[in-house]
């Protein structure tokens, strides 16, 4: 088997997919590079791409506190997470939906390797082969819910956190 | 058109699916009807189940305390919001792509007629109709992505309020 279908053959989100629909990505698939420090998205921008590491290294920042000129920490970054090309990581999977506001922003460490794939060539690949849309939104479903699920413990973490500083006003 | 079809079509997680596909969903649909005051769905418990509201008002509710035995405000609720028949209202979506805890507690505020739709039985027309499969996944999908943007957003709030009552402490 070629090695790139094998690689993408391992990405959660192409799991249950056969070799020849796996083939089918291939075709939407481009191969693109970025430079150490080169910034891949930034958040707030509005996105139609998704990434999948090849090789090399990046950084998912996101800015925790609203911003407000009157506050100093205005726009503070927090680095959540590095992933890299080991375990064939993806980002900015929800743009295949729709194009939203990026949610993070993405900063190579290394220079990168990596595939993207686009909303509107997804939607089309998937509008002629129902089968391989399917099987794709239901490894994303899968993949977001996880997302969803910590997303929901971080805020019960917070809302306890605030409480607990309540009363200890 | 049947009046059940035409309602179905009007639902966010039916958006785009031709009269024939929502007759197969209706298939896999079965009415259900829940007493004022009584749970449908309890936060923390395994569900396979969604909902579409037909007729009457429940209650979404979720603990936003960490739980403490030292803690008296232990499992304290705040309720999110109410969701009615008139707009079809759907919860419990989550539950379609795999069996998980439930995120929220559901209650009746007044008599419910609903229709109920489970896991296995939506894998399994979706399996036989990948079309069906596909365009209720990504109506489900933009869905989740609307709600992961709102729980990113609250994260950015209490982080906010957080550091602003560490500045006062």
């Amino acid at each position: 088997m070629d090695k790139d279908i094998a690689a993408l053959m391992d990405i959660a989100l192409f799991k249950n997919l056969a070799p020849e629909k796996i083939q089918s990505v291939m075709h939407i698939l481009r191969k693109v590079t970025f430079s150490a420090n080169e910034i891949i998205m930034r958040e707030g921008d509005i996105g139609d791409t998704m990434y999948i590491i090849l090789d090399g290294t990046v950084e998912i920042a996101k800015s925790l506190i609203l911003d407000d000129a009157d506050n100093e920490e205005s726009g503070k970054n927090k680095v959540f997470t590095r992933l890299d090309g080991k375990q064939h990581a993806v980002f900015g999977e929800m743009a295949l939906l729709e194009e939203l506001r990026r949610t993070a922003s993405v900063r190579a460490v290394t220079d990168c390797v990596m595939y993207e794939m686009k909303k509107d060539d997804f939607l089309k690949v998937a509008e002629e082969d129902h089968e391989l849309g399917y099987r794709i939104l239901l490894n994303l479903g899968r993949i977001v819910s996880a997302r969803l699920r910590r997303a929901d413990e971080d805020t019960v973490k917070l809302t306890t956190a605030l409480s607990i500083m309540l009363h200890e006003a």
